[in-house]
């Protein structure tokens, strides 16, 4: 049996849950409190020396992180990720991006508006992360007008993008400047096997 | 023929540059001045969306971008590459890694410190950064002190966390604290086919 060490509100964590739920995969989730250093412990740095959540581990000694690489590792042989290999090309493509240009911009503004107090986050980085968010949904809007997915059907790269940015708000962006994303939200939340983020 | 859409100092330019010589794989280089906005032109941005350095153009129309996917299409296939899909996912682990925990603590500050006057950047920042930096330095000696390379045997793992990391010192960085690190370095320089970041 997979065990999922997570945490409820990590966007990366229910990147994987989500995927999960779709599969129709069962799964023990574990609840690791990182605002109380429960992804920094011996224990949990020997499952995965960086100490972050989600981690998978696979019941047989063996440990996944990094949300996407656990994506693509859950997906292969499934319709959620192209066996062509270009498509599977611009899906590597799209988690990159979303890892490298999306996350830390939008993920990362919301986690201090909800979780730290003014003062304990510079103001200037925030200001300068969010314009970097902005540009990030720039780049899926601009996708997204010509396309229904980033891929040619639902699959990882969607799951990997919509985790944050259906929470971009709360890191203070506004989506409605960006109406092919919010009809892509729409279509991403009808897709079966869906559940939100507090399902675990 | 490739062309390569890349600025030379640029560590994720390289890792493609490296890679594509290891293959003895030839290709067109054009320099791309990021400085100079050369990568935010409306013709850049018909190839590559996001604005960004390393671009991959395949010459019938398609391009390819984000340094570690690029990797892993031109790996594909290759001893770069291991097929066995368990030490795939560990590659791919290791390349979400190197994009979101080391390249912007490593890469970043040596940016800010090679081509911004102080004042340009965010000193507080900076201090911040560097220490996630260290951080990402320690997981992977951990790695290093029990394995030779980030996969079974030399590959992409190992090409994208060389190029920012031999030159960490840049960015701040005091390697000699990382014996492992710099042993492993040394045998990355042994490879064959090895080429310094100056050559295109």
């Amino acid at each position: 049996m997979l065990t999922l060490y997570d945490f409820k509100s990590s966007g990366n964590g229910y990147k994987v849950r989500l995927l999960l739920h779709q599969l129709r995969q069962p799964f023990i989730y574990l609840e690791t409190n990182i605002l109380k250093g429960e992804s920094r412990t011996p224990q949990f740095l020997e499952m995965n020396p960086n100490g972050k959540v989600p981690t998978l581990a696979l019941g047989d000694g063996r440990y996944l992180a990094e949300s996407n690489a656990i994506l693509l590792y859950l997906a292969e042989g499934t319709g959620f990720l192209p066996s062509d290999p270009w498509q599977r090309s611009k899906v590597h493509e799209w988690l990159f991006f979303e890892q490298y240009s999306h996350e830390p911009n939008i993920a990362t503004p919301r986690f201090w508006k909800n979780y730290l107090q003014v003062g304990e986050y510079d103001e200037r980085e925030l200001k300068r992360r969010q314009q970097a968010g902005r540009d990030a949904l720039g780049v899926m809007e601009r996708h997204l007008r010509e396309n229904e997915f980033f891929s040619s059907q639902y699959g990882v790269a969607d799951i990997a993008l919509y985790a944050y940015t259906h929470k971009a708000y709360e890191g203070g962006q506004t989506l409605s400047d960006f109406p092919a994303i919010e009809t892509w939200l729409a279509r991403v939340r009808a897709q079966p096997g869906h559940v939100t983020m507090e399902v675990v």
